[in-house]
C-alpha cells in the first residue's frame, strides 16, 4: 500500500482537536542554504497529490548556478534522495491527527510536512540531467519548494523491501 | 556492494589536490533545531565504520524531551529514515576526491558530509522505544551527533531495489 502524505490541507496554519503542541526553543541551533528550487505542476496544497507515488509527473529540479559543478556524476545515478523544506509548515506539533486518518499520531511515526524541522524526504527517479536541470519523477510538493540537498540512492543501504509501519499497516479502509 | 561513506579523514577540515570550492552565499536562508543527540561507539572520526552496513553497532537515539511525546506509535516502525547534523564539515566543496576512490566527483553524486548543507540521511532499523531513547542500527556517525528528524520509513515510497549509482558500480575494486 502507498504511503499517503498527511496534508493539513484546509486549516495548514491552525490546529485540528486532538493535536498538541510544544513551545519552540528559544533559539535555532544551525543554518541552511537553499541551493535552488524545485518545479512541479501544483500551485496549492490541494492540488498535490496525496502522495508521491500517485503521480507520474515530471519535475524540475534547478539547482542555481554557485552549486552546479557540484552535479558532476549526478548523471550516472538512476535514483536520488531528494531533501526540501516545507517552508509552509507549523513546526511546534508533537501530536497532530491527519485528517484522511482522522487518529491522533505522534509527529515522527509520520510524514506530515509539519515537524520541528520540516525537511521533507523523497526518493526520485532520474530521467535527464539538463546543465543545472534535473528531470525527475517521483514528488509531489507545492511548486517553488525549496531544494536544500541531491544524494545518491543506495539500493545497499537506503533499500529495505521488507520495511514496515505498523500503525499503517493495521489501520482499517480509508473513508 | 555496499556504499562507502567518503569522510575526509585526516583533512578533515582541508581540502585535497583536485578539490574544488566556492564562495558560500552571504546569508542562510533557514534554520533548524537541533531535538537530540546520537549516541554511538565512535569518538573520533577515524574511528567510525566505513558506511553503516559495515557495523551492527547497537547505538541510542535520544529525544530532546520537549520533543518526546511525538515518538507515540514510532515504535510500530521496524525502520526509521533519520536525519542528523554533521556539524564539522566544510560546506563550499563542490567536487571533491574521496580519499578511497581517489577520483574527482561531484558533491551531490556523493554521501559525504561535506557538501552546502551537512544534512546526512541513514535507514535504520528500530530495535526498541524507551521512552525518549530509540535502540537502533545502522548509524556510523560520531557519538554526540547532533538530531534532526525521524520518520517512518515505507518501503512502498522509499525502497527501490534495483537503483544503480552508475559511477560507483563501474569502478575498479578498492585498493
Amino acid at each position: 500500500m502507498a504511503q499517503e502524505k498527511t496534508t493539513r490541507d484546509d486549516n495548514a496554519f491552525g490546529i485540528w482537536e486532538g493535536e498538541v503542541t510544544v513551545p519552540l526553543p528559544d533559539r535555532f541551533d544551525a543554518q541552511l542554504y537553499y541551493i535552488g528550487r524545485i518545479h512541479t505542476p501544483w500551485k496549492e496544497r490541494k492540488d498535490c497529490p496525496k502522495n508521491a507515488r500517485e503521480s507520474e509527473a515530471l519535475c524540475t529540479i534547478e539547482v542555481d548556478p554557485r552549486w552546479a559543478a557540484a552535479l558532476k556524476d549526478v548523471e550516472t545515478c538512476s535514483h536520488l534522495v531528494v531533501l526540501y523544506w516545507m517552508d509552509k509548515s507549523r513546526r511546534d506539533i508533537v501530536l497532530q491527527v491527519p485528517r484522511h486518518y482522522g487518529v491522533q499520531r505522534g509527529t515522527f511515526s509520520l510524514r506530515s510536512p509539519a515537524r520541528p524541522n520540516p525537511i521533507a524526504m523523497s526518493v526520485v527517479r532520474l530521467l535527464k540531467v539538463n546543465g543545472n536541470k534535473l528531470s525527475v519523477v517521483g514528488l509531489d510538493c507545492l511548486d517553488g519548494t525549496p531544494l536544500i540537498d541531491l544524494k545518491p540512492y543506495f539500493a545497499s543501504t537506503d533499500a529495505v523491501a521488507d520495511a514496515v509501519v505498523g500503525w499503517h499497516a493495521a489501520r482499517g479502509p480509508r473513508k
